[in-house]
């Protein structure tokens, strides 16, 4: 198929539709893929082994998701993206006709390897969050993996298997699995590295994203009869300005369909470095931010030009019996929800809070129930989708900062 | 509400539509309550803690399930069964608007306590199954249930608080529970007891249930503004005839709305213990048979004059993945599933099966993705439903034997 299957259209952009928004990157758009249109801004919520841990793909659905991501490293090991390829990709394999992306595994390969974390969170504890459970294996071993220049070698976390990872190999793997998008291949670094070592290192990826691009164009020929997959070139560059505007600039000139925002974000920053990136890259095509979920840092994404956002969290924390509500996230296995019998949250349209109350949930948690896990999870994907779905409302209709103000506002005042 | 809001009708017997069928008590009929009928034969699937373990109640009435049994014992300690009665009862608690049932509680009361398994079934994989487990926790322990003639004392095993119950606490247990159809408090013996013990025991049932009744009886006056909850004796007496004709006698006479057939039953006198019970009960009142799901137990069952059945054994089997084909119980983490895009089972109608691979399946059980045991157990639970809702279809039309002997001919032939 051809690459004009993969069209992103802009709606509204904040600068026009509210004062506040002026010199702003944020706005509404159509993203069309091969199967289906996700309406920007979107939450796209996290199915890191073709699966939505704990909940069907109709759940999901009718939690409002527009899409799911799913991860090119644990697909690769596990069962391998040619059984992927084999059962008609990704979509297909899992029972979700809808829009589907990959990440590129990088992240997992060089996590694994360094103990390296995300600090775009709001504390440690949802720092670790990003990590996914397998993750932590590497804590406190032998780095698992080793960075050269034309790719990296890296451990399996399952078996201690060696595998490799080169960009090529990144582009064959993410074409079998056949998602709608797909991440360049790239090298993470972290806050701690030195400023060389990032030049060093922005250098290594804007060589692996032309790279990157010439493989997936190879096998776009080849692979012709299959609907067009969608390459986004991922934007590294740490906390520096100079950098991160370089690297907007070159990937932005090359013939990616959008672009991700990655690497070693610091909180505080996250909107800062996202304005220079959204400054550089091209206005037309989306922009993904990777692994966000927390209130504060979905506003600060939307506003700054970021389209969509994927993150673990609303099924992790559910695992764990925490919960969303306006006024913050709060822990189910609380003895005080035993004889709550109203729902997780007053209002709320998801299928848990129309069926089940939190005594019930509770009963489960404690009991160690699977279904806990599958209710609290679809509640908490549905609420950060509807705060995205919200937020695109409000671009729309000029009230954007009155919505942040009133859900931010109440959400921190309320956390316990 | 009236005790009629509880009815039971005979539709056909097995005698009258088919010549093999004579001087068998196999029969179709309906079971109505107070939230909705039963068509029997029929399989009850089980939700121990008011939740099939790893499926919503959405996919079970999908599955065909056309009630749920959950236990006493498991919901007496954990919420507490006063949580379940200001939660509107079970089916409201858990989301399940069909009919409920509760055992009494006895069977895990007194297998915690003395290492009991039932051996009714195939082999001793099989019976171990229907322990729960939780209650495996007794094995190689002290003895933890104490019996007297006025009820038992027992250590929960999830504290080890110390516990007593008696007909009347069951009775009272099993009112807050708000169940449809509940048991009476009964002990259970073990085909290692003594003819002796049998009788005492034997007799010690007898006197528990007629102070359930009283019991049953003061509460639903009590309770006059709950919906009718409908009580089912529990006839025991081990392999002896004589004995298990005399407790069918006894209780048969007493004001009891259907019966449990329970206690130690040796798979290949089932259909013979079945059949005493059958003939000395009064015929107009509902059998269920506790604990059953093989096919062989299951048309043995059927034919000798059980109208429902119960079993854990379709999700217990599930989370290990295993799943059930015409052609035997297999396992889905073998390594030849790995690549094969066909449905757990070819034709089969239900939810995995239309829409999933064992591949993906085989995909989810290897990375521990609580989906598996979703999936798998959905396929089990309809499985085992279909099979007695085809049963119930040929009682009606003439063709039982014809189609237990292809359903069993083809099932224990292909088994692996």
């Amino acid at each position: 198929m051809p690459q004009s299957d993969f069209l992103f259209s802009i709606g509204k952009r904040l600068s026009e539709t509210t004062a506040a928004g002026e010199g702003l990157h944020g706005r509404t758009g159509t993203i069309t893929t091969p199967h289906g249109e996700i309406q920007t801004p979107a939450f796209i919520a996290v199915g890191t082994k073709a699966t939505v841990k704990a909940v069907l793909p109709e759940s999901m659905k009718e939690a409002g998701a527009q899409a799911l991501l799913a991860n090119a490293y644990h697909l690769y090991l596990q069962p391998g993206a040619d059984v992927l390829d084999e059962a008609g990709g990704l979509g297909k394999f899992m029972n979700w006709d809808g829009p589907t992306f990959t990440d590129s595994g990088g992240f997992q390969v060089m996590s694994l390897g360094s103990g390296f974390k995300k600090v775009i969170t709001m504390d440690a504890a949802a720092a670790s969050e990003h990590a996914g459970a397998d993750d932590r294996v590497a804590v406190g071993k032998e780095r698992l993996a080793h960075i050269d220049d034309d790719g990296v070698w890296f451990v399996s976390h399952l078996n201690g298997d060696r595998h490799r990872f080169t960009p090529e190999i990144s582009m064959q793997v993410q074409h079998q699995l056949g998602a709608d998008v797909m991440f360049a291949f790239d090298e993470l670094t972290t806050l701690m590295n030195s400023r060389g070592y990032q030049e060093e290192s922005l250098e290594r990826t804007r060589l692996w994203a032309e790279r990157c691009i010439a493989e997936h164009e190879r096998l776009t020929t080849e692979r012709a009869d299959k609907p067009y997959q969608a390459l986004f070139g991922v934007i590294q560059g740490a906390q520096y300005e100079d950098l991160r505007r370089k690297a907007s600039r070159d990937l932005g000139a090359m013939n990616f369909d959008g672009f991700g925002v990655g690497g070693a974000l610091e909180k505080e920053n996250l909107g800062t470095i996202l304005g220079w990136c959204a400054d550089e890259l091209p206005e037309a095509k989306p922009r993904h931010l990777l692994g966000i979920s927390e209130p504060d840092d979905l506003f600060t994404g939307i506003e700054n030009g970021a389209d969509t956002f994927d993150c673990v969290s609303p099924t992790r924390v559910a695992r764990n019996s925490a919960f969303y509500v306006p006024d913050g996230r709060w822990n189910l296995s609380n003895a005080r929800f035993k004889r709550d019998f109203t729902p997780l949250m007053e209002g709320c349209d998801c299928y848990t809070c129309t069926h089940y109350t939190r005594a019930y949930i509770h009963h489960l948690f404690k009991a160690k129930e699977m279904v806990s896990a599958t209710l609290i999870s679809i509640h908490n994907e549905r609420f950060v989708i509807r705060m995205v779905d919200d937020a695109r409302a409000a671009i729309e209709d000029g009230t954007y900062f009155d919505l942040k103000a009133e859900v931010l506002g109440r959400y921190y005042a309320g956390a316990r």
